[in-house]
């Protein structure tokens, strides 16, 4: 929960969030180049044909249901409304981005969230099956139905295949579908930790989407839905929820440009985010101080002397997450378009800081 | 959260709940006497307005709207509903009824539920202020814009005169609604330790309903909407919800019945079920055990020996509420209907409870 | 579209509806004899058992699901809710209760009604077919996936055996479900031209409601559903919507009494409420007087002059319909309690009317 | 109602719709500029601030809410979310884009919508008051609160001054809003017998939109927001939607641009796609066809003979609207990219065209 929020203006630099850049000119450039044709509508375009295409190469599977929206929020509300009928409830972590950050679109869809503790940002085995256990109660509560989790997770942590595989388990036996929000699934997927592929999320899952706006592209996030049933009806509640875009062709060349190769724009993107952040968070620890949660992707969650935050933050922006005394936990965020030299910058001033000093001069 | 239900056989006696019985004598006699005339429908009807007068005469004001509606969870569903806009939020206790056995109908109207702790079943200025600290992130969170309490709450305890406007001032300082949902308002009100009245819950909310059901009514709670311009539209949402009755008489009777006279039947009979508690209470903490909540309306949890427990379900059905070792958390519900000859067995059997004796026969 | 209300006294005899009386003395005894045992709660209780057996006897079949609600709101918005997806849609009459009287409450659960014009108060084929035809843009459009209708109809008439299957054969090629309104099945099924079975309904529908409040109950309608998966989760709707009322008992015992003979109780005051109409129609016939809606149950709509119309307002109240110049559309409906000497004085009134005489005294 | 859909490829040229195009080469541009700076997410960026007060200035009026979203469905569907409470309705054309073509998305939020029949695809006074007089009966029926119409219509006809005046004087007598669809409204603002201003529609309506998609960008849609209060909170619901982009500068830079100058990009785009509008309908008149709407913007809906129709399909692709016997209904839309000689080539087949010599052929 942020303590305060980033300043309104960007002259700092920023390290708030990984939106505040443009697209990679390599997708700009696609966009470009695509302008002039004429395209038939609603993702009907043969951009989005080809990049649908792409994508089910990426997956290893070619029956699978591919669709496009605008934002995040609209990819976790329209996934979840689409499968669950309106007595079914959501099981997540309380730090999962639909409980927190999405000003409750899932429950304006009518549906109840029941809230689990996370354990380093996740959803365990053992948390399931007790919020399973609580909720039994038919037919006074809603019936849990669908279980919500994010790769990477809100705290920038991963799920390895064996912690994935143990969660889809429980859900089987328990008639439960597993969904899986990728809003950061490049970076996920590029740590240096994972061992999950893109192909086992579709396997491990029943649905999940695939971020595009927070790696290199200006919007879109690209939902896979394995169910054939479900993905034959999609296209209306993508519709209905308003994400259907007239000119979809824009993501579709986006989606197109980032999974073009075997070898594919979209996971270098993020590779080169980690690498930022694993950069930022070896200086950090190295300068002696503790991080909050292990920097496992383009996230890092430091905890600084409360002196050192208000220096940094006159050149730089981030979040301050949370005070305890004399110090604070920042989050710092990476992407492909971070400027390195910033970096290198912001990790000097942490190398050099010396308390006394500032003390004196603040 | 109870590890086990009722037997679904009545043969025992029950303290399970306090809607086992059917309506008090002098209700159902009122419902005979009045079921030959005709009456306009849709709670327009002679017995509902004199119902509403009776009510607002408790209340001490005329202005105020009056809604009969046939069950607790379509009075908070409605209630909810009505108040709120879509992008707004409710803030209740984890343990409140619409959190845990209302099926999700708040969300399921779409409202998000922003759980708090209780503290001895009861919201506090605390977590109330806390919750708020926690969810401004504009436009980010859904807005908090409703306060859900219960008096008497889950577990039986009550607010005080202090407690409550200690609640509404922080409501007001916020912009907050303050809604009071009042299934077993009768036995708050009649609690030997209770400081507030009728009068008092209708100044200290913005809305509160009157709970007929588990308090001598076959059905109905009446829901009293101080604000005009809310009440003037209110039963758009009634009849919305399936709630407006076409025999909106068959309320209007039993509520006439229960708020004709100054000292009411109403009370009268909450306070009895009141004693009956009392009494099982005392009974029980006379025989060595401890109560899990202290005893204030019609609600005794107790802390048995499971072989107790098991030995009583011999003649009795109530809630485990919960099983600690070699203990369980019994839940007991008395009402104006409780047969004290029942009580007094139930109170023997624990009196007399030799734990040994009992492993020999079992 | 009533152009003026009743007014709001019942000191005159009243034709408005069926539901100003209470309930029919059996059913009201049965209540009384009931009133003094402890039940289990929400439906579970031994009467709705009894009830629930009873009713499937009377439709043929064990295996079908049957679950009380208090009123025909909540029938249908249940009902319909519960069936849908949130991409379909509803094809009704624009006639349809649920158009025009529900406060929008199908909307309200989030799915559109696409509108048709009824003939005789009902769907076609042709219109359905038409209706179909109109709305396939996927997935511009919303998906019709239910088809409303009332039996009997909002204007009295009812569907023959063989409209009912060609609207079901239709429903079958297209993947839709048909739902049936039942708030005046009773009337529908004991009507002089009907040659439809509750057990006919029951093939030829998903899903229909036996409504209790309009022939007999003080309150309680019956809805059957066939589907084996949703009945199993359907008390989830029924809870969600604030219809599982926590003393089920009082529709089980009602439904018991209603249904408890062969020839039971339910039909025979359906056919009261018939025979009373049809006087009533003859009678206003054979003034010279012509109907708008032919007499099949219990609803009599004539036309009448206004200055009749204004002479019967003076002893009667009822609705009026529509104004056409010098004449009005007046609809009078009869129950199992209207009074035959009443209705006697009404077609008095009408076979004397002298419209000369009466303005001169105007 | 199209009869039949365009071609999937879009080999032929298309006058099937105005977004199958990408963006003004302009637009575009500005986007490849704005690419490299950080900017503060979900429409806090520099662009976006630049172009809401670019575009309160074409408005005269420096304290609206302006609130860009991705599409015309969102924007629709968010801003009567946004104005309604859970019981009010909507009235609309029955031929509303929202009726129509955006898969219930206002049902799905709850609300009904009030179906009237269009004159030349206008609301009317009277059409709107007999939707009032149709809908009184509280609290039965939802309650009318809010007006729908486009600008131009879909059948792109436009409102003059005198006809929005007069159906805002309605709305001001019975408490209902009145908001503008506007897709179009570029189209419909510099229509050849247009006399309203961007000024004239703040003025009189209570919230509109300005359409993007349809008029030069590749997505977006600025939503005006007139009341204060309703301003304050409306980012919620843009959030709650999934429409509040994490790189909202994408839509900010557009509409900079659009509307950078007095004499701006936004309506010289939308004036030359009527001009070829009005080029296309002269020609075909020319020919001595029907028209069956009048081309008062940049559609043309013109009665052909099949056999033409068929003719034209080997080269154009283009929506077969209804058919008539040996006629149909073709709807043919023009943009800012349509290609005129491509319009040249279509009319040359239309002047040239000879039934005999065709029908010889087939």
């Amino acid at each position: 929960m942020p303590a305060s929020g980033p300043a309104s203006a960007k002259t700092k630099y920023s390290f708030t969030d990984d939106y505040s850049e443009g697209a990679h000119p390599d997708v700009l450039n696609a966009l470009l180049l695509s302008n002039n044709t004429q395209e038939v509508g609603y993702g009907r375009d043969t951009y989005s044909e080809t990049a649908r295409d792409l994508i089910r190469r990426h997956l290893g599977r070619d029956d699978v249901g591919i669709f496009f929206v605008p934002s995040g929020t609209s990819a976790n509300a329209i996934s979840i409304a689409a499968c669950l009928r309106p007595h079914e409830a959501v099981i997540a972590c309380s730090s999962g981005h639909i409980v927190t950050r999405e000003t409750g679109a899932v429950e304006a869809s009518g549906h109840k969230i029941i809230n689990v503790a996370p354990v380093n940002g996740k959803m365990t085995p053992e948390t399931l099956t007790k919020a399973l256990d609580d909720n039994w109660h038919f037919p006074h509560m809603a019936k849990p139905r669908l279980v919500y989790i994010s790769n990477a997770t809100e705290i920038g942590t991963i799920y390895t295949k064996a912690e994935l595989t143990a969660l889809k388990r429980i859900c089987e036996a328990n008639g439960l579908l597993l969904f899986a929000d990728g809003a950061r699934i490049g970076a996920a997927l590029t740590s240096s930790i994972n061992d999950l592929t893109l192909r086992d999320m579709l396997e491990l899952t029943d649905i999940f989407w695939i971020g595009g706006t927070k790696n290199g592209a200006l919007l879109g996030e690209a939902i896979v839905v394995k169910d054939t049933k479900l993905a034959e009806d999609f296209e209306f509640f993508v519709k209905q929820r308003g994400s259907l875009l007239a000119k979809g062709r824009i993501m579709g060349v986006q989606f197109a440009e980032l999974f073009r190769e075997d070898d594919c724009l979209y996971f270098n993107l993020a590779r080169r985010a980690n690498l930022a952040a694993e950069k930022l968070s070896r200086s950090i620890t190295g300068a002696g101080y503790e991080l909050n949660a292990k920097t496992e992707t383009n996230q890092v969650f430091a905890v600084l002397p409360l002196t050192l935050v208000q220096a940094l933050q006159q050149d730089f922006s981030f979040y301050v997450w949370e005070k305890y005394g004399e110090f604070a936990v920042v989050r710092l965020l990476t992407t492909w378009a971070t400027d390195l030299s910033q970096l290198e910058r912001f990790n000097q001033m942490v190398l050099s800081w010396k308390p006394d000093a500032e003390q004196k001069t603040l």
